[in-house]
């Protein structure tokens, strides 16, 4: 168990093979001897360990190599018989994989939801494989598991405000649950509409619940013809998973839209309740805060009392958006999170810790309980294992990440990250607007935003007739997907693109670029640069051209 | 994007505020500035680098502090307001933390599936969090999306053995998929099950399938009783967890037993065929390889044929000996793998790769479609984002620490490993049947085994009547849990503990030892001690004294 004691021991059970050949002293050296000082994968780890953005920059070559060119270095499906020296292979690495990556860190990679992080995520990534915790069980974990529940504590904190005696009470009970870490935000997803179908179908007089029967026999005792859930059509595709893997089914997703596409309370009351007049029933109203194509909220206060009104389970999608509770500013966006059942945060985007941080948090602590599962040699009655109401089994301790990220930011210091980021999506907003050239499609409400270049000519108010636009905006969505393409393959910057119905367009569908102003490092010189380069690329497109000759022939 | 560039314009635009008080100076630092040498956190990290073992077995005492005491340390839901800077509170992690882990690396912990890690595990951790790419869709992930098709490739031919126009084909296919990284097995078991299910339903004339309709109206428009999923009683809870969240319900598991409760393939031909004629549908069978609790393995290739002549699924679960398939030697245990529809292994159980990295693979690369989602701004048709068949959605770069393993360690590599688990296993449950006061109740199959004190009086050979037996269990259960829990705590060595039906008791249900040697540190030496503590323990107890006592009562 000591190192030295250890290290020694290795040396004598060794099999005796040449060093060429495998060898389990070869294998011992690589379960416990770093290489020396110079080996690359020591220099590798020193230099992101000294400055991780210009180790990226230096290694992360935006190359305009295509995909099935990078492809050609991963087609071998043999596993190779002998094994390679660590050094070897991290050259390997370095030439054929991290070369080829993408730079997420980058301050001009504006396209999705991953963006720099914090330098500590870096030395505490090494240290939970060190440590190696597994959180389904105690046994695995032991202070991981109080560290976990205390996280789970302080988000639910952070979203349903409870008092300290509620908190005192569940926080480390066996018999409760504030929530589950997840691999991300589908699983938590998931893992919420499954406790709200466990908890409506639970057991029930002579009925033993749908975890036993299953749907098809909780239906016919329940005499119920169907469950549906309800969201906005922009909500993630993750729902839609959900009410697959469930069971539920695709097409009991009841969508409708609203202002900004988002949920309409009184809408979504009406057909609610003529949806369950039919003889079925709404399992969920899923509220989501922000979308991800846009970032839009729907009005989760009013959702919040439309669910009560129809007796269904109220679950806010807040993977995105739920940083934005940190902010006294700006938290009143999301006013009414606190009336759901549970809400899907994940930490890997707006609280900027390493991807695989979801979290699903339940505001009654006996929620999860519908879904708590045991087994003879882990989960067993009573215990603390975390595993006993997670949809997941073996865990590794991302808790830790979001552990550390809150104390070392402090809420204080997430306000700040989030009132930046919006801040700079509503300036983003207003330089998009003051280009003739560029025409903002949906404003920012959180730190998204979409858009399009569309040339100066063509503005709406130019008063084309709504036939003509249909025929237009398929012109320009053809040139906006050239630009998105090809400023991706020149690998300066990325913004990604998405296609929305566009409500200045009758909801017309629309390819739009889409921007997620997450890295705080991020300036406006770097988003006028992005203009500036699409803006080029764009009026060098022989779709450019014809736009503007089309103006042209209609004022002559 | 440069860090020079980027690390002087951070100074330009901070927040001027005083030091002590939140400000974005003092939170861009923290993404773009390491701390110096000397931080606390710098010296974990070199010390995790320079020898892992040692940092262990300095830092994680087994102390024997009850969880209650380490909650104490975690009762605060509150975020803090303020910041905290990363050395302090790195030091805070040190003391509450990592010293009140468990040292999974330790020889001498034997008790579960965790284990000590190759060392370059450490800085491969930090590379992916300095990437921190998002397997999702390509455009945050670029490289790591062929390089995990590859990974899955190795898999899928290390299990399915297809020829090379096969992987030429699918390897790298938009439209195809060999497997799906996951998580873990839990989620590998899921998918698994999903991708069945939905295909046995999938469209079919005028039904729209089960992914659209929902279960129930899949049953009635297909005449379906019910579904029902077969495996044998020790398969593990997650598939009470699947057949659970995919809406078929616990009450359909067919649980059927056979030699050391692996599941009888005549048997589970008979009881599908009799399921099937009551107006049932079997969806899968479900072949363990080899059982969490024992190590068993189903008799597969003859699984494969019943399932086959049921015309349904054949899933097997080989999250744990999934791995044997490296060893030419013990490979033959698996034989019949290579006929299943979907195949499970967890890459961080024998594969010696940090937690979470479950993956499910596809013998027939159509399959996978039966689940494939698309949304607007990625996963579009046509794209070789992985997200399009996944149930997870954002995922971590986990593939490569499998990508790297199997190159750094080379099937070779890893086929000595298995070997030395296996043998070492046999020589353990020899050590236990030379000694009088331990009996073996499962021999090991692959690294597996259960055992317990008994005082050598009260052998089996002793010939107590059945009755008789059936209480002193009971008292063996005590002792057997009291010296458990008293290793646990006392810190030097951890073994599990288990509830399992013994065979040579009449499938009484006893209380056992659970030994899993995944370490391939652990020595001949390193068990002799676990069995003397194990036995000094016993010793000391006042169990020992009655049970040895009511012996003599009976020879007297």
């Amino acid at each position: 168990m000591k190192g030295l004691r250890l290290r020694s021991r290795l040396f004598v059970e060794v099999v005796n093979l040449s060093k060429a050949e495998v060898s389990l002293e070869h294998l011992f050296k690589v379960f416990t001897k770093p290489e020396n000082d110079d080996s690359t994968l020591a220099k590798i780890e020193r230099h992101l360990s000294d400055n991780v953005s210009d180790f990226l920059s230096r290694h992360v070559v935006a190359q305009k190599t295509s995909l099935e060119e990078i492809e050609k270095d991963y087609m071998d499906p043999l596993i190779p018989e002998a094994p390679d020296f660590v050094s070897s292979h991290a050259e390997v690495l370095l030439k054929k994989l991290v070369s080829q990556s993408v730079n997420t860190y980058s301050p001009t990679f504006i396209g999705h939801m991953t963006s720099s992080l914090p330098y500590f995520h870096l030395p505490l990534a090494k240290l939970l494989v060190g440590l190696n915790q597994n959180l389904v069980k105690i046994e695995t974990s032991k202070a991981f598991t109080p560290l976990e529940r205390q996280t789970l504590g302080m988000m639910h904190n952070l979203i349903f405000e409870q008092n300290d005696d509620f908190y005192g009470q569940y926080l480390h009970s066996a018999k409760h649950s504030l929530g589950a870490f997840c691999s991300g935000g589908t699983i938590a997803n998931i893992t919420s509409l499954w406790v709200a179908r466990n908890k409506l179908l639970g057991p029930k007089g002579r009925f033993a619940g749908v975890a036993r029967t299953g749907l098809a026999s909780a239906y016919r005792q329940l005499n119920i013809s169907n469950l549906g859930i309800m969201a906005s059509k922009r909500g993630h595709y993750s729902l839609g998973k959900a009410i697959d893997v469930l069971g539920i089914g695709r097409d009991n997703m009841l969508t409708i839209n609203g202002d900004n596409h988002t949920l309409n309370p009184s809408q979504a009351l009406k057909v609610g309740q003529e949806y369950q007049k039919r003889g079925n029933k709404l399992l969920a109203i899923v509220g989501i805060a922000g979308t991800t194509e846009t970032g839009h909220v729907d009005p989760l206060d009013e959702l919040a009392d439309v669910a009560k009104e129809l007796e269904c389970w109220f679950h806010v999608d807040a993977a995105w958006g739920g940083a934005t509770l940190f902010s006294d500013k700006y938290k009143h966006i999301l006013k009414g999170i606190e009336k759901a059942d549970s809400v899907t945060i994940d930490a890997h985007k707006q609280m900027y810790v390493p991807m695989g941080a979801g979290m699903a948090l339940f505001k009654n602590p006996h929620d999860a309980n519908s879904v708590r599962h045991h087994a003879q040699y882990i989960l067993r009655q009573g215990s603390k294992d975390l595993g006993s109401t997670t949809l997941e089994g073996s865990r590794n301790g991302m808790a830790l990440t979001v552990y550390s990220s809150l104390h070392i930011l402090g809420k204080g210091g997430y306000e700040l990250l989030i009132n930046k980021s919006i801040e700079l999506a509503k300036r983003f907003a207003q330089m998009i607007d003051e280009s003739e050239h560029f025409e903002l499609i949906t404003a920012p409400v959180l730190s998204l935003l979409t858009y399009r270049v569309r040339p100066a000519n063509l503005a709406k108010s130019n008063q084309f007739s709504d036939e003509s636009y249909r025929t237009l905006n398929t012109e320009i969505d053809s040139l906006t997907v050239s630009v998105q393409k090809q400023q991706r393959e020149a690998g300066k910057s990325f913004v990604s693109r998405t296609r929305i119905e566009a409500q200045q367009y009758n909801d017309q569908p629309i390819t739009v670029f889409r921007v997620v102003l997450a890295n705080p490092l991020t300036t406006e010189e770097d988003l006028k640069g992005i203009l500036q380069e699409q803006l080029e690329i764009a009026q060098s497109h022989k779709l450019w051209q014809s736009l503007s000759q089309k103006y042209n022939a209609k004022i002559a």
